[in-house]
């Protein structure tokens, strides 16, 4: 069969063919970072009550007209609003009733004069020194959300604060996108696990943990299937098994040559498979494999850790924001930084180039050093701090260009 | 007593007196994000044999010096090397073998030819086109890491490549600083669970999930105690119940003076305490409480959740990373965006101001628009993506300016 190498862009419209899995109802108390599956309509307003925003006296505003240091209002005292009950008693003209920040506004009264203006004569008369107007000091009921507003929208993902809001209307459970579940099946006849020693020629499986850990900071479930060597069968059972398990899959590839080969042969075993992409115009990362096996997705990633690491970031990071319901267009999920290119990057054309940089701060100002290496050196990955991209139409990057660098997690600067 | 209300440096430099709690070993694939405890060192060499980095011949460069297309070199083919294991023999001049990527460079071998530069004239002939140079397409042994390196500082955060590395490295365990445990208590006769239905004049709790939610964000554990009146000896009682199981307290004071004095006087009540902060030059958030409690810290919050979330994201978020072992100082922990400001806001002089605003991205520029509202609304907190500070040396901030925006999550641009 023969397959074109498809473009970045082809790639990204390819995979925006998948969508959101399945939702779940969860405790609020789960739900931080997690996306709404429906939007979120108040069945209250909230606050219920009109509350007040200070300490003091709640007051029928018109009576503190024209009140001032020189010309104090003296107003009496009708009793005093107890936290977290129904005040007793109402507000008549004349009259004020000492209140705390948070306690519900008497009937009649419509401001609160802060306590610092206002002094006790007697056990009866309070001195008012400051004019208020209507609704000073007061959050009245339904200032933050009505009965039937829309407070979320389907595909917000949500922070400390949403959480609480949730909490103040009442939703104990909410309704969100499942994680999707990600197969990670790390080949080749070479790799072993990590707990053993290695033999001359071997070497432990560094992929699945890398590719583990990745889902895990996309906010996926990894689902470490362990190894798996260069033979028809043992994979094909192996990928069946995980198919059935998983939303999407991952085959880290042996390096060769070979072992990408018996991936597209387990691949082309299952019946209804379709070979999506056979190559990418990327480096490195260009010996990727992606097929449509049912509904999901299963990705052949590149061997040597630093590609699959590439192309973790480029499609598969977008690829599991869309599994998880993320509304936005995928390759848009990615957090980056501006900096200033250290030295001049040649680039091929006809491919888009991934360089690992690292990042320092020198004056207030960010520099990117590249960080050049073989792709199978893990250690370009480790000193690296993000990617930047040479576009396939540009001959290079040149020292003292301002580069966007797509960080692999928050940068913190070193002391 | 009399407490003068403290800058936010000083602040700072309080709670740069706490530092790291304790350490823990835990499994790799559980060490996402955590902070190394003391440096890592590669007790071997990384890779641990030279390897192919491409699929073709394993040769002896000098071998191949002068062959090109039109003048190629004929070379005798002395077998394969299999994947993941010792090759059989050794190359010799005017030899080679078949090699694949990761495959083990055998002895006499110092280079490989790729395959398509490489013809297979018969059994036993490989005709070589291309002249490569010593250790052209090999991975030395070691490249990666040598056996003493130092491959991780102590206070690293764990990516996932790190993970990969740890791996790779046989290192199924690693030593990490213990997450903070984080008690929080949430004040106020007007509070309720969520669970049930408010009375008049009753609210449902929202400072605890809020800030519980802020703790998981800020990679602490937080152990929700739930509600306390505002009484003494039930404060007293559940204060020394969580100073005993946490390593710090949040104290989410009712929203009235009285609260807040409640919580001053039970932390009074504890030997040997110390009130290191009442009140700080920030709005909102100046009633914040911290206090030293043997060798742990206890912040009073302010009950209003947006004054809460404010010296939350100040002053609690560094001091949490501070707990788990960032070496940073604290203060740079935050994620933060420029944004150009929409409007004019004043401020008034003497304290930093921090103010809501949301974010909208037009014509590929980022814009701010402040949020304004009563800091008892979480309805601002919502609606914003982050915090622009007002530094109190600055009478206001300029329509068009270029603020720093801290973000409260991802900042994600909607459709």
């Amino acid at each position: 069969m023969f397959f074109k190498v498809k473009t970045p862009e082809e790639v990204i419209e390819i995979l925006n063919g998948f969508g959101p899995i399945s939702m779940e109802t969860i405790p609020i108390s789960e739900a931080l970072t997690r996306i709404l599956s429906s939007e979120v309509v108040s069945e209250e307003d909230m606050p219920g009550f009109s509350r007040s925003s200070m300490d003091g006296y709640a007051v029928r505003a018109k009576d503190t007209f024209g009140a001032s240091d020189s010309l104090p209002a003296f107003l009496e005292l009708a009793g005093e609003v107890v936290m977290g009950r129904e005040p007793e008693g109402s507000v008549v003209s004349g009259k004020v009733m000492r209140i705390s920040t948070g306690g519900m506004i008497p009937d009649g009264a419509d401001a609160v004069v802060m306590l610092e203006y206002c002094h006790s004569i007697d056990e009866k008369t309070i001195e008012v020194s400051r004019t208020v107007a209507p609704l000073e000091n007061v959050i009245g009921k339904g200032d933050d959300f009505r009965k039937g507003d829309v407070i979320f929208k389907k595909g917000a993902v949500l922070r400390p604060q949403d959480i609480g809001l949730l909490a103040g209307l009442g939703m104990q459970n909410i309704s969100v996108y499942k994680k999707p579940k990600v197969g990670i099946i790390s080949t080749g006849d070479e790799v072993i696990p990590i707990d053993q020693k290695p033999e001359p020629g071997q070497v432990r499986d560094i992929n699945s943990y890398t590719l583990s850990a990745f889902c895990l900071q996309a906010g996926a479930v990894p689902v470490n299937m362990g190894l798996c060597k260069d033979n028809f069968e043992e994979m094909r059972k192996k990928a069946g098994k995980v198919l059935e398990d998983c939303d999407t899959v991952l085959i880290s590839g042996g390096s060769s040559v070979g072992s990408r080969d018996m991936t597209v042969k387990v691949l082309e075993s299952f019946e209804g498979m379709e070979l999506l992409v056979h190559g990418i115009a990327i480096s490195p990362g260009k010996p990727t494999i992606i097929a449509r096996i049912g509904r999901k997705a299963v990705f052949g990633l590149p061997g040597h850790v630093a590609s699959a690491m590439v192309v973790a970031e480029i499609f598969l990071k977008p690829f599991l924001a869309r599994l998880a319901g993320k509304i936005r267009a995928s390759g848009d999920v990615r957090q980056s930084l501006q900096a200033k290119l250290e030295r001049n990057v040649e680039s091929t054309g006809g491919r888009d180039d991934y360089i690992r940089v690292k990042l320092r701060e020198r004056d207030g100002k960010l520099f990117a050093e590249p960080v050049f290496g073989k792709s199978g050196l893990i250690s370009t990955l480790v000193e690296a701090d993000g990617l930047v991209k040479i576009d396939r139409n540009t001959e290079g990057l040149y020292k003292g260009q301002t580069v966007s660098v797509m960080l692999f997690g928050p940068f913190e600067q070193e002391e």
